[in-house]
């Protein structure tokens, strides 16, 4: 039985977070956010925060396009933590129910919101883009809707992992792939490898992997039914139609943002395929619209996602998706900065840290 | 390396038959095909044979619905086999491969067959659908278009599998659920578990299985993340809604063809889900549209499967699906009518049996 | 320019609304509504309201299924009007804008509410769905967000025909039929002829109408691209495979909720084709779930609409659809209870009766 | 009655064609193709052919990508005529049928092909592209499955119209669009304006056109519900936010294969929208991702068309889409070269020139 109490106590007392002043300037200071509990929300306990890219970026550029980080502003999207209070319109939830949050709150009144597409609602407060604080912080007050209990086999740090994968599932949901697909994931970063992890949990019976980098391929072949293609020494199109008869692979995720991926990415889609979106370039990549035609693609872009979180949740506890391969390393809160110092130089065979704010499990 | 001359000798030169000569009257005996092999066919040394409940109806009622046994007709048509020959327009086969067949071939004529609907043609020509012979028997001739070639890790025993699992892939096809959602499937007889099966491959989180026998229910629990409702005991909606915190299950598979379950079909059903009708009921069931409109739900109906052969062999092949725990015994060509009438007494804890028809693997 | 002041003095004064007491009893009375202005909210002068067969089925039986007349309600629910006043946050309406208004108001925490499909929320405030007061009354306090502005050339009294057209448009919506399809459109009755009316305007080439009374299909084939069967003389599937070569509809739209129609509703549907019930069946008909399978029907239900009323408006300002020839008899205010007395006789030849509140145009 | 013998006679003792000899070569001369009529072809006598705007190509360039005239080939892809003479396993055409014609023939045992997706088939036979000849002949035999028979109303020259317009429906087919949608189409050459008929009759509201010429955009105004938008003057992205209060039109279609429209196609789109490519740009656009994402655009590439003739044909019968707007010029089969001189030079304010070759009505 948790000492709710306690938890409270210890967790709405320390004003402690950790606090991006501005480019390359990261303190673990005192930083109170005033928040009050709403009647549909509820207050978390922080228990476990990942780092994501975006995060690193931010402390390595002080902005992402147009978002920039003009004044100091709490890092942290990616978070587990533990129900302490709930507001008195809140029924699905109770003090002590562990759960993972959806970091972005949509505006109710929002015309894309109305129509169930509140990821691309433009007022969104999304933890972690300026100006709205993310979560490496000792607890935070959320809306119920958005905040979804684990199961007792789910593990927190598991759950800090469903933001992430919920990018993948996202992608594969709008992907419509049919079962027993064969699909393409360009990019063994970490939102490749969850991608790899969602197409297989969603159907597709064997993923090829492309990267240029063999730690990360290597990484990639633990997932499951997974080929890998060197694209350094390879060439893609080829190999995806080796293993497939010369038809073409059914869905083509592109995870890596790569202008050159890009360039030739139809190459290796069968007739009547689906490309994804799923990375963000950082230019406007040249597109070979022939070639599409001649196979008919089908385009989807994601951005984020939206009614993900759940089938997540779902998935991780009935073991379909196994997240934990891709967890390579832990740290305190109290090593916030040192975790992002080590992020930031992108060592390789690391895929997601994490860093546990020191609550009981 | 396999000997195909022997092979031919073996298998062109054996005119035995597995013949139903009319209702409850079957013989092993001489019954030779008139086969010619075109330019587009292959010819097929048959390795094994599942039977089907539809064989056994015949053999049972010497009719299903509108298709009356009035001639001898052999039966079987979930088969595997071994290429042995090979017409002179074929290029993705050889002698000695090893291959599963889609046992109906439509008319390349037919308005539905060019719009990809082959399975809709009323022209189909079906194994052991009266009054086309199938394939209890050593060799048959098909079209390459309908062959598929086996990888080296799907064992004939499994490939012999594909048929029944294509029902229920073709299904999942249909219904579009997405990652993590959590499906019902009502009735846990052969097809309820290859639904099962297939769902649980093409990225249902979970599947609630129900039926009144506890046997069966026990078996479809050893497939994954499954949990059983006997509806003799217990009300399939309630337990649905127990498990999906009142929401509803996102789709629902009704295999058993059962009026009573159609009766309150949309009551375990999530708003906006789906209802996919596998199962044939005997007669005209009574339909809630009042309450599937309350929950608008989309109602997708199957027949047979297309475009589904090489999805299921991939599925095989990459261990997304495991056939395995569904074939529970097997029978040499000369015990083959013991084999249906054993077959016939529908024996508690039998899913699938199999004939093999004596070739080596 | 319209004298706002003046508008509100006559409306927000006025008391008067056409009440339900219960079961036949009708009173035009005073009945004041408690109503404030929230942030999001407009007030709105109400111009002209239709008549529904639902508010004349609460008349003559004082319920509808689970829906029981208890307290004296307010009907109508098919309003257009003129804003005179607009709550602090609302940002695209303005007094004197020209409206019409969708009457049903989901609660924004709901999920089916968030997952965009705010007509399945259990929770909607549906206007003269008991206990929630309809509109037959000089004004209304309604949501921003579900006031719609009307161009210049949309007529009030056409504004006030958007909600059953709406009814047609969204069951065209999920139908998605292709550009030249054919369709069938069981039953003339009002909801069948703005079936008819979606049907042509989203793309059908052709509609064949079908119903027993010979004065409904003669309106309905005025409506453009129509052909007729009565079906106590002919036979729907004969007809619709003779317009077709055979082949039969791509979409049937069943509007009658006739459990004959249902009985037979695959026949006249070709393979692949798609069934939407549209009429609510007031008992279980009887289904065809054999034949629904060798067609592999995808079977639709819509509950209401949801997102339909901004395309109604602009089809009827391109001039996309006509409803006025289903404008049929126009009451004052005062002759109100001899309106839903004429109403609930059914006349013959009339299709929608409105009643104009008295306001200028 | 038709007297199909004096047909027969005529049509197949003429050996006369457009042949283009090479780039800029072009000859009205004998040129026998041996045709036999096989059990499933009819023979055609050619009554109208409409000019395409690769024809031109062919006759200014020698060629299109990829497809190089090597040797003499016959003009002409777009035709309508009069079944002469029917194979013997004809069934639904007779002698004396009016007819129009689908120019591709796939292979029916391409995998595409199966897939009910024969316009993808690398295999199919095309009219007039390299080395299939056209058909500014007299007569040609085809398949009776790519032959469709003429409702009495629909003209000889609208159904030499149905091949562009087949265009403009598969590309409104692919976009799935809602009835009361908003399009846009970028280019009003003569597929722009096909698929603004399309769009319009397959239930768009609205259409806004954009182009650099006048002249065009005038054409464009006259097709129905359109505004134009001349972007040489005019911001597109601009113009349609202010048709749809600032949210974006729901398709686009890009009609122009323009570069300089590519880069920016995101900007006029709604949230959730869809970009449908028809125009075949020369060169590799640029493409921006990012912007797509923030939008979750779906973007869907056409390669002419499939499954949509008998819609078209349906289409011009109810009267949906009237193309007569378009025919701007009539030539006999004598003045085919000069017609294609003409054509070469785009004079302004033509959109479709013809050839009648000299059949009667």
């Amino acid at each position: 039985m948790r000492d709710i109490e306690a938890l409270k106590a210890k967790t709405q007392g320390d004003r402690r977070a950790l606090v991006l002043e501005g480019k390359d300037s990261l303190a673990l200071r005192d930083c109170p956010v005033d928040e009050t509990l709403g009647a549909h929300d509820v207050r978390i306990a922080i228990h476990t925060v990942g780092i994501c890219g975006s995060d690193v970026h931010y402390y390595t550029h002080g902005a992402i396009g147009p978002f920039v980080v003009r004044e100091p502003m709490i890092l942290g999207h990616e978070a587990s933590g533990i129900v302490t209070e709930i507001g008195s319109a809140v029924t699905t939830l109770q003090p002590g129910d562990r759960v993972c949050m959806e970091p972005g709150i949509p505006d109710p009144n929002g015309r894309a919101t109305r129509l169930g597409l509140y990821n691309l609602d433009p007022a969104v407060r999304f933890w972690a883009t300026p100006p709205i604080h993310g979560v490496l912080r000792p607890s935070v007050v959320h809306p119920e809707a958005f905040t979804f209990k684990l199961p007792d086999n789910v593990s927190f740090a598991a759950a800090a992992m469903v933001e992430p994968l919920a990018v993948g599932v996202h992608a594969v949901t709008k992907a419509k792939a049919a079962p027993g697909n064969v699909a393409v994931v360009i990019g063994a970063g970490p939102i490749g490898l969850v991608t790899v992890l969602a197409a297989l949990a969603g159907g597709c019976a064997h993923v090829i992997v492309s990267d240029v980098d063999d730690t990360k391929l290597e990484i990639a072949r633990k997932l499951g039914s997974v080929s890998t293609v060197n694209v350094a020494r390879e060439d893609l199109a080829e190999a995806v139609k080796a293993r497939t008869d010369g038809w073409g692979a059914d869905v083509i995720y592109e995870c890596a943002g790569s202008e050159r991926a890009i360039a030739t990415i139809f190459e290796p889609l069968c007739p009547g395929g689906v490309v994804v979106f799923v990375g963000i370039p950082l230019s406007k990549p040249s597109y070979d619209v022939s070639r599409a035609m001649l196979k008919e693609a089908r385009v989807e872009h994601v951005f984020r996602y939206a009614h993900v979180f759940p089938r997540c949740v779902a998935m991780l506890a009935s073991g379909a998706v196994d997240v934990s391969p891709l967890i390579t390393r832990r740290f305190t809160f109290d090593q916030s900065v040192e975790a992002f110092e080590l992020a930031a130089k992108a060592p390789k065979g690391e895929v997601k840290m994490q860093i546990e704010m020191g609550l009981e499990d």
